[in-house]
């Protein structure tokens, strides 16, 4: 059996879980939250295979803490259960009630998007939140997680797959793709696939971009700019900005330029210099700024993300050229102003063309988690559908219905009857 | 001078175009309308260049009057725009607003998509509904319409253009392509296209949709439905089908395939092919039709999008084959069900994975301006963004805007500080 034949059962499968009722895929989470409980020794084990065959491929530490899947981490995810099923239920919102004539009504309902696969790093709760994510919103998942977590990932997989079985969900609710193989089949599965969330490195992320006809949602790179306006909170600034660049540097929402407005550079580069160098990180800057402070000197094409401690500086003569750079050199994910004067701050976050604009804080806190979303499935810096960290809200779509009692157009065409457009 | 440079100038014009008021924006719109009032004998006799042309060139008389422009539509359009400048600013609302913790405020705030190219058939009121749309959504508007009507749309694009340029809005918000040629340069463009809406034939949407890494909406073909249930009032389906088949037959929501209950077969399809026949419409349908009715025998590959006075017809055994057979041979766009029993429209109105789902009426009512959008920029069969007739709604995006006074991420990473989501 190919992962395609599989697909095309889980097409099959979609309209009968979009009609489930929120009981029904509620109960579904309980029963994932209850079975991962009981389960947990067998989740380590599984996990500890990974971790030992890590270990033994010298694996980073970085990774490894990020493939440990523990008591702490189970807990958190289950305690993300537990708010997921708090949440309202996403679909069967009737959006738009209106009235065209006497007894022709027509409504918008939100419903699932269908069939969904979402490729991601290699890290078990990932897997927990984007399969709950997607039972709460009624989506049938393909879930394609890092090879590095395999065998956690299997085991994972079987135990909610029962769970959502015994809640009297659809069989091919959910499907786990294996072999890193199977990725190309899926890009093949326009018919069949309604929306892909690859998660990954930017190149990655750009192959599946280039290689399917399925709508991609996600982002490529995170460039983010932090702008430190003249009228700007010095130590604020330097606080954000260590954080945006230090709190956690291989993300996406980590700072990767900074834009300083030149009438303040001779006095804040020297302090920005002394704790960017005191945090560990390198400083690369045009010619203007290697002059000024120590930095290796870049030229147009030096603004690139750097997943690292690493930062671009570059001198600006206003707020203006800082929108102006960050539309044309950002990746319009998130980017942040640092300034006292609201008129400056508010032209700031009116004009950058991003995801998220932020003022006088961290871009750091671009994170579904930290948006009180509850979890993410991505961050999309598309701005088609779902923009910024997307949860439950993002995973739903609209139908409309019309419901009438032998209406014809031909009566409204040749001016015989005329709509009355009545929103109840 | 390419439209690639065009293109990138217009982009660095959206944020403006997206900063401006809703009154700037309005007195575009009455400067539109009057200016349009003002000039109609020089677009006139702009027409009448396109229609001298078309009808050199024996143009059918179908196309004849798309093509033709005279007061009657222009009176039509008018009404539109007045319409449109009565309908609520899309751009600018607050959706979400909450405080993630204390002095450190979210909100979700829609904003327009940016640069959209729209490519359209030869109607001249199709240029004025579009680029009003965008003017009104504050999107930049790439515009390129059907050769056919390239004087018209020449002169209506210079009258709407200048009168944009009198409200104050910036100069680069409106674009006129005029060569096919400049559609494949636009392709290429999706550093600075945010949205391609292609109307037109399937093979031309399919030919964009391939082309370019733009996000397309639209749709490429419109294979509707209507299945006659066993509970069927037999006067509504006759009446509804002859509407939906032959009232304008070369659009997207005119049905395409007839499916019909087996039991009421022996009784419904004498009735339905008299009827059909009587106003023209052949028959092609599955052996088992063919043997009870004169229609020219099909296979499973026979469920095709004719545009024509032509109409397949099967058999199905119950509401659950109909559903089964749209999900699969269907195109996402608009299909109906007529039926007296509650339930079974119930069923099938959940269960169809289309953009609209009907009871008991027309597939031609799937339409922007019948469902009261004033207007539409085209119809998406896509489930990702805007579903089913597109107006201004489909037009906008949203950003998240994050207010601090200093605050950083590793506060909250270390538990020193607590997110506490209060919704406002």
């Amino acid at each position: 059996m190919t992962i395609k034949e599989d697909v095309k059962k889980m097409k099959s499968a979609a309209p009968f879980l979009a009609a489930s009722t929120i009981d029904d895929r509620n109960s579904a989470l309980k029963l994932i939250a209850q079975a991962l409980k009981e389960n947990s020794e067998k989740i380590f084990a599984a996990n500890k295979l990974d971790t030992d065959k890590a270990e033994a491929d010298n694996i980073s530490q970085a990774v490894m803490k990020r493939l440990k899947f523990n008591e702490g981490k189970l807990e958190d995810c289950i305690k993300g259960i537990e708010q997921l099923i708090s949440l309202p239920d996403p679909i069967g919102h009737t959006t738009l009630s209106r009235d065209l004539d006497e007894g022709l009504s027509l409504y918008r309902v939100t419903c699932p998007i269908g069939v969904i696969g979402v490729i991601f790093e290699a890290r078990p709760d990932a897997l927990i939140q984007i399969s709950t994510l997607c039972i709460k919103s009624g989506n049938c998942a393909i879930l394609k997680g890092g090879k590095e977590t395999s065998n956690t990932n299997r085991e994972l997989f079987d135990i909610i797959h029962e769970a959502v079985i015994k809640a009297g969900l659809p069989e091919d609710s959910l499907l786990l793709a294996q072999s890193h193989a199977e990725i190309d089949e899926l890009l093949e599965c326009h018919s069949y696939v309604d929306l892909l969330i690859p998660r990954g490195s930017n190149a990655f992320v750009q192959y599946i971009m280039n290689n399917t006809k399925i709508p991609v949602m996600g982002h490529a790179d995170g460039i983010c700019h932090i702008y430190v306006d003249t009228d700007a909170d010095r130590d604020k600034a330097i606080k954000v900005i260590i954080d945006a660049k230090t709190q956690y540097t291989a993300v996406c929402n980590a700072v990767e330029t900074l834009l300083v407005n030149r009438e303040i550079a001779s006095d804040f580069l020297p302090i920005l210099a002394k704790a960017l160098k005191e945090h560990g990180v390198k400083i690369r800057g045009t010619r203007e700024v290697s002059d000024m402070i120590e930095a290796e000197t870049i030229g147009d094409d030096g603004f690139i993300e750097y997943l690292d401690l690493i930062v671009s500086v570059k001198l600006v003569d206003n707020v203006d050229e800082a929108i102006g750079h960050i539309n044309r050199f950002g990746s319009h994910h998130t980017d942040s102003i640092i300034t006292e004067n609201k008129e400056t701050a508010e032209r700031f976050m009116q004009m950058v063309d991003s995801a998220s604009v932020y003022c006088n804080c961290s871009t750091r806190f671009a994170d579904g988690f930290r948006y009180g979303f509850g979890a993410e499935v991505g961050v999309s810096t598309g701005k088609i559908h779902a923009r910024g960290p997307v949860g439950l809200e993002g995973l739903v779509t609209y139908k409309y219905k019309l419901y009438g009692n032998g209406h014809i157009v031909d009566d409204y065409a040749s001016g015989r009857k005329q709509f009355h457009f009545r929103d109840k």
